[in-house]
């Protein structure tokens, strides 16, 4: 590079800082999802409950999908904590996650109005799986040479890529999980199976190496 | 962390960097509620005022939801400017501050729609309380151990703290207002109580210390 | 401030970051205003371009609104690059600025929808003093002390003060043309008066000078 | 400049960032013209199947668009990187591609809902050929005298100087071919020819020298 103030770090913090923009505004876009109803002058207090009541898969799938793309920010986040050095083909693995990112207010959207079907929730949990390996092949590529810190600490490498591997893996148990069950939605919880997935990894790590 | 660029200051900055996105879109969105009316060839200029005055509501609820946004803006930037270290567990007391100011647009348009109505306006300051509560959780985090700078002044620390709480309280005032008063969206103004709010806790603050 | 690296520099900073956020997402909000017609299979492509041509009045104001918001923000550009020093009433007089920004999609969408009619041209008129009067109110607000760097150059100060006054006195012209002329929207032509409002604004101060 | 961080530096990596998040609102945004069918209760898994692949033009739409904008945004990215000093004139030059990319999401949704006429995507490939140009526009004003990096690979350069004209000829074929083809929409095929334009300006670019 030309100018050491546009060199690996003026490039990584740029990449980074367009990558927040798109993950904020996913995030904020979950919104005009929902819609507020519009009620009659004169109805009973009840009959307002119950207009906002009917509301409450929408505002479901809205938190599910804010907390998943928060918590691919996150991941983000501690990745690039330990880059150094930038890379050109960083430009494609970071936008083929941010493609499945800005994405997800149709998948919200489709399961959220139709709750009660089976594919609107498969879509979802595959929109996730699909995210969740785009995100994994991002932090390998964020996570070893030429990008990473040459002094990174190798257990928090591991932890890292671990978290990323959970993710992959609670995501395939809630689509399979959404295929089989009688009630599709109830599929979603086994994303909560990510801590679990991520213990076993860390079990089965442990055991390879001993 | 593995570089002195890549540490503490880095991942505030980052973390600041995405709240202000997220902020700015939520602040910005708010407009995407107002729906311009659609005139007739021809319709006499009373008329067109006409329709551009039954606006007033929602314009109304655009306005106060800017300032509220504003000023959870305002008091993010206040307080961050006081941090120093970064803490993993920002990324959760931040997101959840994120969700409730996120969803402002959907409160905002409901009560817009429907000004008449307790139940929205109810809403509204029930958002606004719950939004104020993780905002002080927010603060509380950001402005003690280990993430504060440690010659922060004590005075301004406290300042920030009574400001946080008065948030609370105000918003709180409005809840009960609202669901007392014959007409409902009056309520909203004892969103002004906030800076009563803050002078009596000053004062009992001095008390206490005294 | 408590660290260096939290003072004014990195205050008027975030402050710069979240209003360059807020602008950018007004700027390319514009767009959703502009409804792409739906055509029927097989339509003969005249009938198809006539379809396009209708939007003409839209388009219109899609690119008028984009090169005001355009100017607002290279004039908040210019201004902050001469502020060195933070103050915190800053944040309101931005804010006020940001008001204004943020509702230019709600402007620009009615008076597109009806460019035929009177009112809707005279309130984007009306929206662009009010505007231009809180971006000189901001402008003042960092181009003087406490704000501006000490070493500022008195001319370019000069310089921007007039560009901010040009820009209320053309909006001014504006709002007057449309609440005269036959033709409202032909009163949008009066923008293109900013320039000569500079030069005359140029040799009344070197009158004033001399 | 008044003073060093206020200098050259400060004004591009503004520029940089406000362009950053308009890239990043304007890629996001194109999500808001899916719109998620609504299913109804009991409807058999083939229709919702069904439902679902109505959309897949307007998906097609998206991830063509999603990817213009990335590729349009990496080489800002690239430019950037070998900018050293600020010029007045690049407020300018950027706002034009910004205009540009700040109107795809309404090319985008045209073409997507009428993907079977002529008009919608000879429109689309006029829009993109705009861009292009512009974005050369941008370019030349960036890796030139006073912007660019003295010490910027002139290699480099070249390269990047014939990537922006690639854009620009394999719009132009894209836009030829919709006008031609039997089947408007396979002419987009033609975006797929930059590479080989790339290769042959490369081609001649080392005829001409030797």
């Amino acid at each position: 590079m030309s100018a050491p103030d546009h060199g690996s770090a003026h490039r990584l913090e740029r990449l980074v800082f367009f990558s927040d923009a798109v993950f904020a505004i996913a995030i904020t876009l979950l919104v005009i999802e929902l819609h507020p109803p519009h009620l009659h002058y004169g109805q009973p207090f009840a009959e307002q409950a119950e207009a906002v009541l009917r509301l409450v898969p929408e505002f479901w799938g809205f938190a599910v999908s804010f907390w998943v793309i928060g918590a691919f920010w996150a991941g983000h986040h501690r990745a690039f904590a330990l880059a150094a050095r930038w890379d050109e083909r960083l430009i494609v693995s970071n936008l083929w996650l941010l493609l499945a990112i800005a994405s997800t207010p149709f998948f919200t959207a489709f399961m959220s109005a139709n709750t009660f079907a089976r594919l609107p929730v498969m879509l979802y949990c595959a929109w996730l799986l699909a995210a969740a390996l785009l995100n994994l092949n991002l932090q390998r590529h964020v996570l070893r040479a030429p990008v990473v810190a040459e002094d990174a600490d190798p257990a928090l490498l591991a932890t890292y890529r671990r978290r990323g591997r959970a993710v992959v893996l609670g995501a395939a148990s809630a689509l399979v999980a959404s295929a089989l069950m009688p009630y599709p939605a109830l599929g979603l919880a086994l994303l909560l199976s990510m801590p679990l997935w991520r213990i076993l990894l860390a079990r089965g790590g442990r055991g390879a190496t001993a």
